[in-house]
């Protein structure tokens, strides 16, 4: 009998609101063994996410058995039960026991972390973080969620809750939050809030029209409504020069650094790591941040602040590192 | 020959600031076998100061040699190397192998720490955080300073420098600090700033004259000058009615508050733990303390508040700690 050589495969999975990720490792190795994605159709509800992502999972497995699964979810997660508490975005996630429901699946031991702690662990095994004792992920994106790793582990807080430096306060007569706060890093620093205090802007100057490029397109661009403006589009009238949109930018860069300099008052991480597609926004961006971050943190504590290394598939490489702990691989 | 029991003892020193403390402590016992303490002059250095805890430590001793020294520093320190940073009270700190100098001086093992710091493992190990897993301690006196223990143990940060709650950031339209920030909890919340904001809002209200008890007592209180005013001052007179003491020790509570707040929502610890002179301010200050970090929060992070149990011994029982994980016992 011809000697066979036996991989050991780990399931990487990635519940990212409506796009959804299957992924198999072989720990060593620097990609994926395979890597399949699906997005789900508004009004999709939990039973139809997990439905789809069963079938990813068994599509990239291809009949193999995974020696272990580790999930990164977009909501707030209870670790050490492996339950998702509920999801923002995508009914019936109230109390799923995930955890139990893969491992009965795949009959293997599997682990549940929220994505900011999975791209927090992605990034400090395989990215930005490799080697460092120490260090916070911040993703700046449609929210602004954070993850810890303290003394080379994964740091979740009593609750599991630890990292939400985006609902931390940096400016209390600042505009009001969705959690019922003024001036919460989220508010200022988030794409859709962005995008909404541009509109806003905009109304109070008493113009409807669109800046930069957009400018001219008039009626088409118009009549896509108010509702089509995102943060990305701020921060390309920004570098267009558009007064307004640099304005909005430059708070948020503000906000979000004022956050991340209290947060390194308070804990002293190695290394600060910015993820999230508000990162895009270019030069100016970082250089805001990382000014009024370096502004806010006394001056002998160090203030190192770079980018995510993974980008969007950070928090799936959390979830093949939460495999490889969950199956002691 | 009879049978000699013998016992470990540890040696506790609190150098702080002014005040000067050595004990001497049997691992297991509920109070000191020893305790002697000496305040410095003003003008004192750190060789002055280093003389006297020398004596006071050979007092406590009387001729038995510790197993092992733990210090608790009332300055910045870099615990790893076991040198005192500096001291911002007292000159000639810079740089003194305090940990060596002890360990040649008492030839046993011995640590060195900051007083936050070792006040936080203080409560974890003897005091109000006994048996939690995580804690925050915060001191509020001339300063606002900060320590935790996650994990169970310690964290000090990368550069040994977490901690520093006091200069988080809660209002960028607040009044300057002395670190060059505007609206640090520090500057809203500790002790002399109170007294400095109560006697310059006095200055703007044309008043010289003294509320509360002191109110008559004219000249004499008055020829003490400004200086004589103190937090707890401010805290006695807004307890007696006065509506400027009261102004300020709200809005030193609710900075306080925001800032505790932040941190949950950052790290989400077990418990928060609050020493030093100001909590004493009474029940009107901590609840509207608790108010802030309640409010602050977000709803599923638990924010429990809890007084320091040791008072101001929680660094000396900080640094009975450090003796005892430096000689193993």
């Amino acid at each position: 009998m011809p000697w066979e050589r036996r991989y050991i495969m780990l399931l990487a999975l990635d519940f990212g609101g409506t796009k959804h990720t299957a992924a198999v490792w072989v720990p060593g190795e620097a990609g994926w063994r395979a890597h399949r994605r699906a997005f789900s159709p508004p009004g999709a509800d939990a039973g139809y996410d997990i439905g789809t992502m069963l079938a990813l999972a068994r599509e990239a497995l291809s009949g193999a058995r995974p020696a272990a699964v580790g999930v990164s979810f977009g909501g707030p997660v209870d670790f050490d039960r492996g339950v998702v508490r509920l999801s923002h975005h995508v009914s019936g996630w109230e109390d799923v026991p995930l955890q139990q429901l893969l491992e009965t699946e795949f009959g293997a031991p599997a682990a549940v972390d929220n994505d900011a702690n999975a791209a927090a662990l992605g990034e400090h095994r395989f990215g930005a973080g490799r080697g460092l004792d120490s260090l916070l992920y911040v993703t700046v994106s449609t929210g602004v969620g954070g993850g810890w790793i303290l003394a080379g582990r994964p740091w979740r807080g009593a609750g599991g809750l630890a990292g939400e430096i985006g609902h931390t306060v940096v400016d209390p007569a600042g505009p009001l939050c969705l959690c019922g706060k003024r001036g919460c890093v989220e508010r200022l620093a988030s794409g859709p809030y962005m995008a909404q205090d541009w509109l806003a802007g905009q109304e109070e100057e008493g113009e409807m029209s669109w800046p930069g490029q957009l400018r001219g397109q008039g009626a088409a661009t118009g009549g896509r409504g108010e509702r089509e403006v995102t943060g990305a589009m701020v921060a390309e009238w920004a570098a267009g020069g558009d007064a307004l949109a640099q304005k909005i930018l430059e708070r948020g860069a503000w906000a979000l650094g004022v956050g991340i300099g209290n947060a390194v008052n308070l804990v002293n991480p190695q290394r600060v790591i910015l993820g999230g597609g508000v990162t895009k926004a270019g030069e100016a961006w970082w250089a805001a941040v990382r000014h009024a971050a370096r502004e806010t943190a006394l001056p002998e504590v160090a203030v190192e602040i770079a980018p995510a290394a993974l980008g969007d598939d950070a928090p799936l490489w959390g979830a093949a590192a939460l495999a490889r702990e969950a199956g002691n691989q």
